[in-house]
Order: structure tokens, then sequence, then C-alpha cells
């Protein structure tokens, strides 16, 4: 792909962003696709060394085999039957029988992992991994696990097809790990209820692009689909339909599994006190009553701060959540609270005048945040939050990470939240929700988190970042064709390293590495006018 | 669904344009996506009165039927057994079994063919039709199959279902016409192909809305899939692939008749002289070569139109089509020429010059475009054109069809070519290739085709319009939510009475039948938050 032709690319970006003519139709010369080296890996490793000499693999015969100092794992296990079915489906499609040939065929792929299986993926999992496509052997190594888990995708990634149908891998060698820690995707399964199989499809393309996290906002104003077997009228009086459109406790149970098996953490998303329209209806007395002069007008706003039940709600069911969610975080939310409805009610008035702070809401929502993170705290949960918990100077945990999310400057909060010495998560770029004509990635992909003021130890404390694609326009119709490919973007901006930034010499790898994912059964949308050999529909 | 309701929502379409917070998400009010009756019609009926009484549908035992004086249609019969399934796959949904109650259980729909079945649907068809759900009969009558099929799917769209299961219909009288008689969606398969599979679905949507008219973008510069038997190296080499990105005679036909059984015509494009790349690789010749100074570059430009042997070629490939395509009209492109290549060459200015038109390149693309008229219309061809065809001044057909596409004062060209005294499609405001974030259907639904200046002879003139989801950004993957329901804004607009714009009322109207369609197996995506009783994907 040369320069001229992304140069037309980025017209087409450019041109979209204006009304008027159809632009991007005009003119006759077609740009090509360009090519790269088959077998490239999303998102690019820290170090690869290849070179032109190919070894075929014996796709019948291939196995994942141990070395005699590696530990085994059952979680290993289960990845490489999904690793085999991956290298099996594509010999399938060879119409030509295999022809092994000089100088080295590969059979096995040697796994080396050097300390015992950890069960459950954590903020502070070690995904670095050694991968060698060398002249007599093939070898994965890793001093965890998850670095095996990242190492196997890779190894997937760089075997390629050729069009008589033999499976080859470039000798390479690659030593990789993450830029940062948390690489993350929120889906939002309240403004629309996502089905398990769509949810699973996405965590099959989360790990194809190595991203760890599953943030998942389960709930919100508008449908409560987490069925609480403490608390179960929220979701049969909160969810859109109480039998289908609801998370069971063995649907949760099942994403968190088929999370785990790929390094993926699951961190749901309680967002109080706001966003919780949904909770009101199966929880009478949480929400705010609002009123209308003295009388209430039957509408209720964000939860109510000033009663003793609402806590004793809070710890009941987040109780309940510490023992069905294993990861050591949740994300307790914190953003957007809306006043009006506080500033309306008496009783909510009386309360804030007693505690000397009549008029200033912000700081009973700092008691109710500060009630909620001690008491998530106390059942031994870290948390998460949205930015607007730390701009409202609520007291945090040290462990703390906060989300930036409001695309106003967020390098400027981004510095702020670290001075204050809390670990921040990047969301604010990233909201796929947003979508415009033409190949948006590129703005996604150029997108550089560490680019705000601040020491080194405040670069540090930025661990990752999301992307969001927030559910008021899309359902298991469209969400999967609308995350992908423009969250690989994100990706590889949260895995490869700072100098991996130019669109010239990623489109064509993100080209390849969608059409990879399309062929594994991933409805990944196009990026540009071409084709996937193994397009989606028609293979 | 009140009027505050759909304020809010317009309210996301405006916060969305603007870059910044994330202001669909700010306030806990949560938008009630409204009611409307159940049953309603997309696109509503000319007339159409309805009362509270119900009647049911007796599902199992249901049978179309043909009064005693009816004409009789295979085409019809075929429709039954697909509204027979429609039926039929709701009621095998409900999970109690149907009970009889008075005062009258539907178990036929009679109809009454007053005219002899035509073969296949033309652009003056007669889709006019009448449906009564009486006291005691239920009966669908017009003077054409396609009034017919119109009327059964409004017939498909009245029954709905009860929570117990029943299948129900309304009391109802409406007698119902199109407003415009040419609905098309253009479907571009050259940018990308699409598999049959899509374009069967997508017909089967067009169906389901009332469009009438598949506007097949079938090559063009990125790839040339129609395989032609008479230069089969048009595909062989102009194809992304050419052995699976290709439609084959038989494919061609497979959507020529599945499109005709639901009274869909297909009218195919074949653009020149521009948009033409991809045809020069299997037809060595036909394009213009580029010159840089006096030497060839390589590089080819629009059809070369001074030398006889294209015009040979498009006798011979355009009296295929004739036999291939069924419809009166094809579409001849003419749209977006670049005078680049000819400019450089040397043998086109020589021919230029002799004919007294040097540096005229806009006479040189009339004589192109006239000859290519001319020999469509010699071989039996009507044609439609994009609208630069009659703004270069190009002699046409009394019977020429312009379809205005570019969106900068498309009411003065409307103007213009009704003027001018040819008939015109609407195009420009329903490229639905652009995307922006939020609810952009009722910006699709609020345009006004006949908004031009003009005598009432020219408004009968515009005889309609067309949504086109040009292919640059969509495949298999995305491209059924991209179009559905969003060209389905653009389908009442066409068919309906032209008061009916009100987006308030049209919402829940909207909503419901997306869900229909989602029921259907149409993958359609979500109009706003909220949820279809069968989701995508988890039903």
């Amino acid at each position: 792909m040369d320069k001229f032709i992304v140069l037309l690319l980025v017209g087409y970006v450019t041109a979209n962003t204006q009304p008027g003519l159809r632009q991007n139709r005009l003119g006759t010369e077609v740009p090509s696709l360009g090519d790269t080296s088959p077998g490239s890996v999303w998102p690019q490793p820290q170090s690869q060394t290849s070179t032109s000499q190919t070894y075929p693999v014996l796709a019948e015969k291939f196995a994942f085999t141990y070395t005699s100092s590696s530990f085994r794992c059952s979680l290993l296990d289960e990845a490489f039957k999904r690793y085999q079915m991956l290298i099996m489906n594509a010999a399938a499609r060879s119409k030509l029988h295999f022809r092994p040939r000089a100088p080295y065929t590969i059979t096995t792929l040697d796994i080396n992992l050097m300390a015992k299986c950890e069960d459950y993926p954590s903020l502070d999992m070690n995904e670095a991994y050694s991968l060698d496509v060398g002249e007599s052997s093939t070898q994965l190594q890793a001093e965890s696990v998850w670095g095996i888990l990242r190492g196997l995708e890779t190894f997937s990634q760089l075997l390629w097809q050729t069009e008589t149908g033999e499976i080859l891998a470039n000798k390479t060698n690659i030593i990789d790990h993450p830029r940062y820690s948390h690489r993350g995707i929120l889906l939002d399964t309240s403004r629309h209820y996502l089905p398990l199989s769509v949810i699973f499809d996405n965590l099959e393309a989360m790990a194809y692009n190595k991203i760890n996290v599953f943030h998942w906002h389960i709930v919100d104003d508008q449908s409560f689909p987490y069925v609480s077997e403490i608390y179960p009228d929220l979701s049969r009086k909160g969810a859109y339909t109480s039998l289908s459109h609801i998370y069971t406790p063995d649907d949760v149970a099942a994403v968190i599994e088929f999370a785990r098996l790929r390094g993926i953490r699951v961190v749901p998303e309680f967002d109080t006190p706001g966003h919780s329209q949904s909770w009101g209806k199966g929880q009478p007395g949480l929400l705010t009553p609002c009123y209308s002069g003295d009388k209430p007008t039957g509408s209720y706003g964000p939860i109510n701060p000033i009663v003793d039940s609402t806590y004793t709600f809070i710890q009941t069911l987040f109780t309940e959540l510490r023992n069905v969610f294993p990861d050591k975080y949740i994300h307790l939310g914190g953003d957007e609270v809306s006043f009006a409805c506080w500033q309306s009610n008496p009783d909510i008035n009386n309360y804030m005048k007693n505690l000397n702070i009549t008029g200033k809401y912000n700081e009973l929502e700092q008691i109710y945040v500060q009630k909620v993170l001690n008491i998530s705290g106390q059942i031994g949960f870290s948390y998460i939050v949205w930015q607007e918990v730390v701009d409202n100077q609520v007291q945090l945990k040290d462990d703390t990470v906060v989300e930036v999310w409001i695309n106003n400057h967020p390098d400027e909060e981004l510095a702020k939240v670290t001075k204050l010495g809390y670990r921040a998560l990047l969301a604010a770029p990233w909201y796929l929700d947003y979508i415009s004509t033409g190949e948006d990635w590129m703005k996604y992909y150029l997108e550089e988190p560490s680019n705000f003021n601040g020491t080194d130890a405040q670069k540090k404390l930025l661990i990752g970042g999301e992307a969001c694609l927030w559910g008021e326009y899309v359902d298991g119709s469209n969400v999967t064709p609308r995350l992908w490919p423009r969250a690989s973007a994100v990706a590889e901006r949260l895995w490869s390293s700072k100098d991996v930034n130019d669109v010239t010499k990623a489109t064509p790898r993100l080209h390849q590495h969608r059409c990879r994912m399309v062929k594994r059964g991933i409805s990944a949308q196009p990026l540009h006018p071409g084709y996937c050999v193994h397009d989606w529909g028609n293979i």
C-alpha cells in the first residue's frame, strides 16, 4: 500500500464530513487495497522478526504439546481445542491435499508455561510471551497462562494459507507484552438487551484482539436484565421482559466462564445514584420521589441518599455481586447525576439543611457515593468510577481506577486524576456509538493516551483504556459489525508500542485482520471498498 | 407516544451532531417508546378505517381462497405460500391453544383478482387494492396481481398476536394505492460483493415495505461481478475473485425471479463511460489509455469513445443484457465522468479537432452517451440515467427517466428535468451510505419530493425516488441492518399520502414495523433504546 493510496483513503474521511456532493464517488482511479505480508499480527507485537522462509503446518496432525518442564493447565487445554479448530477450519477449506516440503514441517507448537496456572485474570496479570517459529521447532513460552493465551492467538494469526490450500508460517521470532494492562470494551445491555450468543461472539472477537476486559454495563435507566437471587423483583419488574430479556445466574456464570477461558476479565457496572430508573420498578422506596410544589409527581429521580434502607439494599445486593463476579473490581458508575429531583424533594432539602449543606447537591452526591464506596470496599471490592466521582472530591481507596469519559480536554482530566495519585482509564475518544461516514477507525487509532501533562509516575498511573459502545442504537442485529473492526484500532493502540501509529501501514494489516475475523465467524464490517477471500455470507 | 417524548428523541439527533459531551446520556428521564395500535401497517395506506372490534384468525386452518369470479395466478399461489408461512410462524410461537370466539373467526382471505395475471412488474403496473376485514368475511380485491401482492402484505401486517398467543385482526377497511409508481432501492455489488442470500433477504424486506424496484448497481470501477456469456473475461478478470465473487447467469435469473414473485422490478445499472475501470481488465482496448506527454502511462480512463470497437462491444453486451433482464428499463449511469484522461490522450484530441469540438470534453461525452442511448433504444431498452446526462444536453428518448442524485438544490434539478418533459426520480436526499449518530430516519422521512417549482404537469413527471446504499462501507456483514429500517422511512414517503409526515406518529409505528421485520428474519437495526418481544438472536 503506497502513500498515495492511503492519502486517497484519508481523503474519503475528509470529503465525507462535508455535506453536498458525493465526493467519494468522484474519480475513476480505483485505490488498490495494498498488500501486506500474509500472516500479519494484530495488534502488532512489541518485537517481531520474520523472514521470507516459510514452513508448512501439517494441519491434520498438528498438536499443541507441553514441554517437559512446562506447567500444565486445564484452561490451556481448552484454548488448545479452540485454536486447533481455527487451524483445522482453515485446512478444511483447502481443496488440495497437503504436501509437506523441506526444510521443516510444523507439527507441534511446544508450550512452555513457566509458572503455575492461575484461575482468573486480573489487572496485574502478566501477558508477556515469546514465540519462536524456528528452523526445527516452534515454541511458545510465558511466565503465566495469560501470556500463553496471548501467544496462542498470535501463533494462529501467523498462519496463512496459500492459494493451493497449504498452511504456512514464516520463520518468526516474537517477544511481546502489552503496553497497557487494562484494555477494555464496554457493552451496554440496558438500552438494548444483548442475547448471550451475541455476547459470546464479541468475547471471541475480544480475544482475537487481545482485549482483556469486558466492561459489562449491565443495567441502567432503561432496563435491569440482571437477575438477582436476593432481589428477584429488580429484573422481574425492571427488565424489558421478565422472561426473555434477562441474564439469569447461569447466564452470568456462563459469560464469566467464557471470558475467563480467554483471559478476559468481566467487570460489571452497577451505576448509581443516577442511571437507575429501572432499579426503582422492583425496589419501591429506592429512588427519590420528585415533587411539584409540595406534592409528589409520581416520577422518580436518582437513588434516595437520605434513607437507611438504601444502604441496606446496596449492601445486600453488592454482597451478592461479590459472590457472583470473581473480578476484584466492580464499576460503580457515578456519572451524570441530575439534581433536579433532589432539588424538588422537601425531605432531601430538610436533610441537607440539618447537615448544613443546603443547596450543595454535589455534597449530597458525595455523601451517597462515599457510603457506597465504603460498603463496596468493606465487602471486598476494588472499584472503578466515572470521572465525576473524583471531580466531586469523593474520598477514594488507593487502588481506585478513575475512568475519563468526557471528551472535553480528557488530557487535562488525566493529568488531574493521576496527580491525585489515582489510576486512570481513558475512554473519552473511543465512544464507538458515535458514528460517521468513512474510515473513522483512523481517528481512534491516532489517539495517543499518554499525551497529557504529567510526570513519569503520573504516566504510569494511566493503566489503559476502553472502547465504549453504548447501546442506544445497537442490539443483536447490528452490534457486532458496528464494534469490529473499529474497536480493533483501539486494541492496537493499547497493546502495541507507542510508535506503532502509522495509518498507512496499519490499513492493509487491519483489512487482513478484519477478513480473519470474518473467516472466524465474526461479522466485522468492511473498512473500505474491497473484498475478503471468505466474505461474510459467501463462504 | 406523546409529543414530549418525540421531542426528546429529536433532541438526540440534534445533540449528537455536536462534538463534546455525550449529551444523549444526560438526564434520568427514560423516554417510553410510546404505544401504537398493534397491527399497524407500514407504509400507511391511503385510506384505512379500523375499529376496536377484533376477529381471531384460525391460523392452523387459515387459507387464501379465490372468489368464484377471480382470475387465478401461479404468482399468487407462490405468494400464498409465503404469507401462510408468516402467519403460521406467528401462530407457532404461541404456547396456548387457540380458542375461537364470537362473532366471526377468520379462516380465509377471499381474493378477487379482477384481471388476468401479469407476468412481470413494470413502471406502469397497477398496485391499487382494497382490503376489508368485515363482520362475516375478509376480502382482498385488486385490478392487477400487483395490487393483490401489496394487499397480502398489508393483510399480514394487520394481524397481531395477544400475550396469550391468539392472532387477531381488527375490523378494518383499507383502500390503498401508491403515491409514486417507482419506489426503489439501490444496492451496489461492485464496491463490495453481496452474496445471493443477502440480496434475497433484502428483496424480502423490500416487499415488506412495498418497495417495487431493485436498482442493481451491479458493476463499477472496483469489480465486475456480472458473468457475461458473450464476454466471460469481464468477470473472469474484472471480478474481485473469478470463482466466488460473481453473479452467474443462474444467479441473476434467481434474483430476477425472487424479485418478480414479490412484484419487484430488477433494473440493472451498467454505468458508463465513467465508473468502468473494472470493465477494462477483461476487455482490452475498451478504456481510454491515459498519457503523460506523448507516452501512455499504463493507466486508463473512461470508456474510449472514439473507436468503433467500443460501440460494437456495447451493442453486443447490451443485446445480451436485453435477453437477461426482462425489465423494460436499464440504468445507463452517465455520472461523474472525469475528463483528465481524455485530455491527456492525443488520439482523443485529434478526433475532437476533426469534429471542431477541441477542448469541449462534455461534447465528447455527449457523443458517447448519445450513441449508447441510441444502441440501447434500438435493442429495445428504455433507460434511466443519472442527472449529468440531461445536464450535458444529450438528446433522450421521450420515456427516459432522469435520476437526480446531487444533493445541491435537487429541487432546482427536478424543476429543470421535468420542465424538459422528462420523467424524474429523486435520490439525492436518500443516500443511506452517509451515516450519523441517532435517528437519521426522521430526516429521510421528512423529505418531501414534490417540493420543487413546477406546474402540475411537471409534478406528475416525478415518478418516485430511490434510497441508495452505496457499497463502499457495506457488505454482507452489515448491509441489512444499515438499510433497514432507514429505508422504510423512504418507503412510506413514496407510498403514503403527502400529509403522512408526522414523526411523532410515525415513531411507534416504525418501531413496530422494525420489530415485525426482525421477527420475520430481517436483521433491521433498532431505532432507539427499547426492545422487541422477539429481538434479533433472542427468539
